[in-house]
């Protein structure tokens, strides 16, 4: 059987949301791995969930479904802000305590701390020891990561990737290439897995 | 014993994070719980993480002390984006998927849709159907909550209170009430949870 993987991401917010959710399933197929969207129905969804309002049903779902998978891969293009979309990143925080590999990609490669200050822009202020602060006075993260240490770390201590590429602003959420790569490590890294289950 | 309650949140990154800490823990006492800061050390931390880079070694910390906990409270103001801090939301699915109680609170009472097109400004756009887009043409979510649907919807599944306090922008970093309300509803489920286990 197919490893099942997570398809994570705010690529569920695009216009047309089936129609890239079954691009990412067939680059997922063409590696041997079956990408599950958040847009998939559930096959035993509980009946009394249909009394819920849509927003609980949608979350309940997305728990369902990452339940049911081997392994997530996680959209982590920064997302209206100098991070990622934050249901992504707690659906990779859920999946990363189930133990279970976590795989991410972005396809902006400005690290996490210039973006940040590029957000802050005049609020940003050089502290006499060095580090930045925002116009609150909180520190701004800076140890040369993709985002916040708990993504970067997240997926490091699973084994995972985080695969970063550098893609043209105006194709940041239709992008193919960069997914196809992180789907790529994920392959390796699950099918090494099913061969050590085996042994 | 005292139930113990990881707080998460971007207090980590005040300018006095240990004073912060310190005032979270007596609101917590108070209430009859112990609150672990992210700051705290690790009784039996493994030595061979010292070898680590700093920020593996945070990330590691947090996720062995959430796992040591048992419930979450996470601090959901607005952190540089319409969204909380990605930290805070990734250690809010990973706490969640373990099964266990989490809460959160807020500073901020404007809604989620709301904040995200006060960020996107001119660059939101109505759509004929009525709904609205960014300037991707990425959908904006508006079910009417606090943030993202799997936020608010990881803390009703996980039978917590997601606290909305108005807070002036000024104190929306220092302030207690609001803390201290979420401490109380957090105190109160889990003295019930702690009433069934003995029955």
């Amino acid at each position: 059987m197919r490893p099942r993987v997570y398809l994570a991401g705010p690529d569920v917010f695009l216009p047309d949301p089936a129609r890239r959710a079954a691009a990412l399933k067939a680059a997922c197929a063409e590696a041997g791995l079956e990408g599950v969207s958040p847009l998939d129905a559930l096959a035993d969804e509980p009946a009394d969930w249909a009394a819920l309002p849509e927003w609980r049903r949608l979350h309940l779902r997305n728990e369902a479904h990452i339940r049911g998978c081997d392994a997530l891969i996680a959209n982590l293009t920064p997302f209206r802000s100098p991070s990622a979309d934050a249901g992504t990143v707690y659906e990779l925080g859920f999946m990363r305590a189930l133990g279970r590999p976590v795989f991410g990609f972005t396809t902006s490669d400005a690290p996490f701390t210039r973006r940040t200050l590029a957000m802050l822009g005049t609020a940003a202020r050089r502290e006499p020891d060095g580090s930045w602060t925002d116009g609150d006075g909180l520190l701004v993260e800076s140890f040369g990561l993709t985002d916040n240490l708990m993504i970067d770390g997240g997926i490091a201590a699973a084994g995972g990737t985080l695969v970063v590429g550098s893609v043209p602003a105006a194709a940041r959420w239709t992008d193919m290439a960069v997914f196809r790569q992180c789907v790529g490590h994920a392959a390796r890294v699950l099918a090494a897995g099913q061969e050590l289950a085996r042994k």
